[in-house]
């Protein structure tokens, strides 16, 4: 066993402090990985103060995680000490049913294991990327082919970036299809940049007017204020598809108009309290579909890897030290980050050391 | 102009009477049908009675027509004088839209004219099949391939077949697939018999004990009675598709939590008053949808008809004599129908000869 510095909430009002666990040694399948960043995300924040009502406490959250390989077990090929390595919001599946063995292990039937406060039928919590090293089954972990100097801004693409891009490609985003991105946050960001790479004409809706330019600039064709009902009104029945990336409730139908006969609108954030119920007509007239999505399988998580490093596609992050995690909560609260926050982990590695 | 008998709403709390319109002579596209039968769609009663606030009146509902062609225009070469014929929820659209180009005809971007109530943007009023006889153009008329002695029970194909038909075909129903239908009324007793017939595994879901055994002679495997959790729970995440034919407002989740990963559950009525809001969790967990289906297209309600003619499968059905039209009404409002009401227009004929 490893002796491990992390960051971790120990019931659902305490902010997050230093703490001290064990990681297993790295087995004949495992992995590890000496931690450089990690990314934050809004589930970390759910998770650490029990807003599922599901979290097992200490609770130490973190699962956008990228670093680099310190150790391999006998039976790891694919992995070599030295290599840069990622790993997002699973470290483990049942590899036996319909969806693991179709790649799709986040909607494994048994129920995948979380990288953070993970099992969800039974057996022992674990621990994400708020630490200076993880050990993680060889299948589980991701190639980064990013080059070096980008590695902060690549870790929230290994739960942002596979969330936006798994329903874009599952709908077939591409030349000549019309797709809108719901919401300019840590998701809604990455869905521009995928979108535009992928070859879609891309339109960025925000609630916000001072969004305009940084949607263009992100690769946005053009940017909707969806307050204003004249400018929706515009885009009427034209899209193919749209990706919903905004969880606080609200009125889905005046997007749902919006989409082609057969569009689909994808969301990936869920509610805390439910949407106003969309109206069955805007459905039917139009044959139009609302779906869900859940992060991405393995195999698409890495495909994912390999299009942003071939498209140059980071996240835009600002980077923190450790000790800043409860602000940078606050901060997500209001949305106030531009467009995710990655902890540098050496700031852990240095409390480690003083401690 | 030709004097035609009819049964009309004069206004919303009018009961339907006999009321004498003038069709136009058949030009050169027309088919001009002697009517039969005409089977009577929940959709007549809320346009009789403004229920979706959108009725021009006089109002002569009916839109599941079967009758026999007496005239055709010169440049009709695909129907001929004797011919069964039979015409559904469309007599018109713009035939120049993407969805009229590709056969979509019912999600026309200029808008349908529906049979009776018709002209979505501007022009006259229509009158539907509670009538002596109609005059269609040719490219929505379709042939009825059944024996002749059916012909009552093919009425209701026109409408409540080519709505759960539609749905059907576009989620590929079909062997090794299972499928559900929700609700056992007008619609939901056509998708049980059209699924069968397309080789699914059917299973209908019905609040109603009673309905059981009619469900299996239907042709399900299994009926589900939807209010019995323990019942429901044993087939979770098992249906590839589900066809939800019931408009009253009621739970979807239940339904939603029945669908496997990436199945869909497509809704084919608009209720008045929306249903509690659906669970996104449940659509993100697995990435089911939520459809809306309208109809079908002409070329598809041919293949319907066609269909049904080499499958046997008619609608069941209470035929009725027009000056019952209106205590047909409140029947079904009590759902008290097995399971379509079709009216013998010879007793229309009669009263019009009496006049
Ligand atoms: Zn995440
Ligand atoms: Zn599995
Ligand atoms: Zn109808
Ligand atoms: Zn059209």
């Amino acid at each position: 066993m490893v002796k491990t510095y992390t960051y971790a909430a120990q019931d659902p009002k305490a902010k997050l402090a230093p703490f001290v666990i064990e990681r297993r040694d790295p087995g004949a399948d495992d992995v590890q990985i000496d931690i450089l960043y990690c990314g934050v995300c809004h589930s970390d924040l759910h998770t650490a103060r029990n807003e599922w009502a599901n979290t097992l406490y200490p609770s130490v959250p973190g699962h956008e995680i990228v670093g680099r390989v310190t150790a391999v077990g006998a039976n790891v090929k694919n992995f070599k000490v030295g290599d840069l390595a990622g790993v997002g919001c699973m470290v483990d599946s049942c590899q036996q049913c319909a969806s693991c063995n179709e790649g799709e292990e986040q909607y494994c039937e048994n129920g995948f294991t979380g990288t953070y406060n993970g099992p969800v039928f039974g057996g022992e919590n674990t621990y994400g990327g708020y630490s200076t090293q993880i050990v993680v089954k060889q299948q589980f972990v991701l190639h980064i082919g990013h080059p070096e100097k980008h590695l902060a801004a690549v870790a929230p693409l290994l739960c942002a970036g596979i969330t936006t891009y798994s329903p874009l490609a599952h709908w077939k985003t591409g030349p000549g299809k019309k797709v809108g991105i719901v919401g300019l946050g840590g998701l809604g960001h990455m869905g521009v940049k995928i979108a535009a790479a992928m070859g879609a004409h891309v339109v960025l809706f925000t609630t916000s007017e001072s969004k305009r330019a940084d949607g263009l600039r992100l690769g946005a064709k053009e940017v909707v204020v969806s307050k204003n009902p004249e400018e929706m009104a515009q885009h009427a029945s034209s899209f193919d598809f749209i990706l919903n990336t905004v969880a606080a409730p609200h009125n889905l139908d005046p997007f749902l108009n919006l989409l082609k006969r057969d569009g689909t609108m994808t969301l990936v954030g869920a509610p805390e309290h439910p949407h106003p119920s969309p109206t069955v007509f805007n459905l039917i007239f139009k044959r139009r579909s609302i779906a869900g999505s859940l992060i991405g399988g393995i195999r698409e998580t890495q495909e994912m890897l390999d299009f942003c490093a071939k498209h140059n596609i980071v996240s835009d992050i600002e980077q923190i030290d450790i000790n800043y995690i409860n602000d940078a909560y606050e901060r997500m609260l209001k949305s106030d980050v531009k467009y995710r926050f990655v902890i540098d982990i050496a700031s852990l590695k240095k409390e480690a050391e003083a401690a």
